[in-house]
């Protein structure tokens, strides 16, 4: 899988993958990025990327030239690269999302900031846009660090075990149980006991009523959803 | 507003402190943030912070002992500490929680790695727990990052724009309208006609049509949470 992420700022998503587990899965050859700055592209004079909204409106927005003729560039390398816009206004990005995008050798996420991206942009280049919340950020690095993270775990070797893909939160559209670690007790606090006991069976089976108390309480939408598929 | 990260990675997080806003941020002293890591407090000869769950289960959870004493230091700093766990299995964060948040004076953001925490932490020291989205990360680096990131923009003085808080997405349950900037005709495509005319009355009922349009068609939720509301 080949990551090509396109920033203003790309010192702001390299150094994520400088440790942990996407240093282990590039240095082992499971996943490889690449940067591209808009303001490379620039024609302005003053190497400007942006501009005032048309119509009114606070703040400034990223220009077409910069982004068409970077875009194109990706284009013209890889014809099949897969481009993604991490929007405000988009549909949510799902743990299903991350499973499918995992399948493909070269996603595109192109970065937007200040107030946003010039509207033509994403209705010329984008295979997808997606949303990961109901928040507004000060660009699109993070989320779009965000969709790679959550799709690199699901690109094959990238995980070592592939067990602890199977049992956790959202692959069901359950929430996980709770979970514990030795010591069985801690400063007076204990695991569930029936963790304790051995019976496999009957722990999954509680596990699975946790997971369901859980995601009524936190996420009642999921437990409909899974009703109606 | 302070932001305190407990991870184990802490060179995942503070680079994305280095440019752009947050970067003005601090040194407008706006904003501050510091790090602790566990792997720091643990008494462990050989200095392990995970061990595998009890009761079965794929891979390795954050033990107690490392993260309760690193948040009791917290804790006795500042009594006033509020302490936020990125969860999967937990309530959404939304923009109402970054703008209520963006008020505390100190913000703990744990960061939890491997198959997660281990629960008697987060039922001990949780004052807040949040799911930035339906998917699933390598760690709880880049959730904390994401609700930081939120929050500061709503830290007085760290957008120098303050209207550009007004008008955006999620603050009245509404996606965005489409953006445009210069040149009015680019590549044969062409701005909205009306955004040119300047009527500016007949400019925000448009903005608002495709407001509701675009959030009607992927977030049909957010319109029916206005309605109840």
């Amino acid at each position: 899988m080949k990551f090509t992420f396109v920033s203003l700022f790309p010192n702001l998503i390299e150094p994520y993958f400088y440790d942990s587990i996407l240093k282990r899965a590039i240095e082992a050859g499971f996943l490889t990025y690449e940067f591209y700055n808009p303001r490379d592209y620039t024609k302005n004079k003053h190497l400007k990327v942006d501009s005032p909204m048309i119509g009114g409106g606070a703040g400034m927005l990223m220009n077409c030239q910069p982004l068409f003729d970077c875009l194109d560039e990706i284009k013209k390398k890889n014809p099949e690269a897969y481009i993604i816009f991490p929007l405000a206004a988009a549909k949510p990005f799902r743990q299903n999302d991350a499973k499918r995008l995992a399948k493909k050798e070269n996603l595109v996420f192109v970065s937007g900031r200040y107030e946003g991206i010039d509207e033509r942009v994403i209705e010329k280049y984008a295979n997808e846009i997606f949303s990961i919340g109901e928040f507004i950020l000060t660009g699109g690095e993070l989320p779009s660090l965000v969709m790679a993270d959550a799709i690199s775990r699901n690109v094959e070797g990238v995980l070592g075990n592939v067990d602890s893909l199977t049992m956790e939160s959202y692959e069901n559209n359950l929430l996980e149980a709770p979970s514990f670690s030795k010591p069985e007790n801690f400063e007076n606090l204990s695991v569930i006991k029936e963790f304790l006991k051995g019976n496999h069976s009957k722990i999954a089976d509680l596990k699975n009523n946790l997971a369901i108390c859980k995601t009524k309480y936190f996420r009642p939408g999921l437990i409909t959803r899974k009703k109606t598929k």
